[in-house]
């Protein structure tokens, strides 16, 4: 995970892999029958951690709605900043990454991102029932809309190396565009 | 350029790229003196583009302020989606497969991003001051929001080979965002 998320996907060999892990090349193709296999694995697993991160901050009832949206955001920055801003978001990198030169991890991803802002809409529409956010939001939108800005506030962290551009996606989210009326 | 933004800078082979251009290996050499030199020639290529793309439409004086943000956006939409929705961002792509690797590409698309974000926020300042965005808003800030954001829309664009993101990023920023009273 460590290296394609810090080298990308076609940059890392199966043999520094197998070298770091201490795993012979025999195992590993007993559990991937190839790199791709290998690859979509472990978009799997980010799928799976960020499922249960979403379960257990979005659906969290002893906060409300937008505090848990802010709550669950703010614990992937904790993470994030301490990974030293490296890495980023695998689904982002391999998304920038694969788009274009494979149908089978453009379609994973694209599965993800759009199941992931499924979760986020969710929690707004919640918002705009008890009324902290304002009717005229159409939260299916917003919840892509956010996705994609947490994405590029990622990428600009990974460029900068710093949590300027996460602290400025959380205010700009959190204290203006959510709290505004038009 | 095309090979790069496709397939990533580590993935393209200077022999794809010669034999695609018709170069010899030879001329390759006298041009540049390394992969990484051809490279950093591609992120200039682009800044002065993209520089010359922010002076034209940013500074028109012929449309207001936030008409001139929105017709910027909107003339990169149009050639993104010619593409194909395909290739994405330069400055994105390599920002998010070099960061981690090359001190020199990180510091060099990390100014890139930074005098792109100024361009933004002098615009929105000019709004600012002619009433056309509420004084809340930290235009310094506000500017690298905007660019962080639209990094990502290009992200998702390129994920879902449409130009759904894009517009979300319009209305979203155009028809709220930067309309909204807090």
């Amino acid at each position: 995970m460590k290296f394609v998320l810090e080298n990308g996907y076609n940059n890392t060999g199966l043999n520094e892999v197998l070298a770091a892990s201490g795993v012979p090349k025999g195992s590993f193709y007993y559990y991937f029958s190839s790199k791709e296999n290998f690859g979509l694995e472990l978009i799997e697993q980010f799928e799976q951690a960020n499922k249960a991160m979403l379960k257990e901050y979005l659906q969290d009832q002893t906060f409300d709605p937008l505090s848990r949206l802010r709550r669950y955001f703010q614990s992937n920055i904790d993470f994030l900043v301490g990974l030293e801003c490296r890495q980023g978001c695998l689904i982002g990198n391999l998304g920038q990454e694969m788009a274009d030169q494979s149908e089978t991890f453009r379609l994973r991803v694209q599965q993800v991102l759009k199941e992931w802002a499924a979760s986020l809409a969710a929690c707004l529409k919640e918002a705009q029932e008890v009324g902290q956010l304002a009717p005229h939001f159409e939260t299916s939108q917003l919840g892509s809309f956010l996705l994609a800005n947490w994405q590029g506030a990622i990428l600009l962290m990974k460029v900068t190396k710093n949590s300027v551009p996460l602290d400025t996606f959380m205010f700009n989210t959190f204290k203006i565009l959510l709290k505004s009326n038009i």
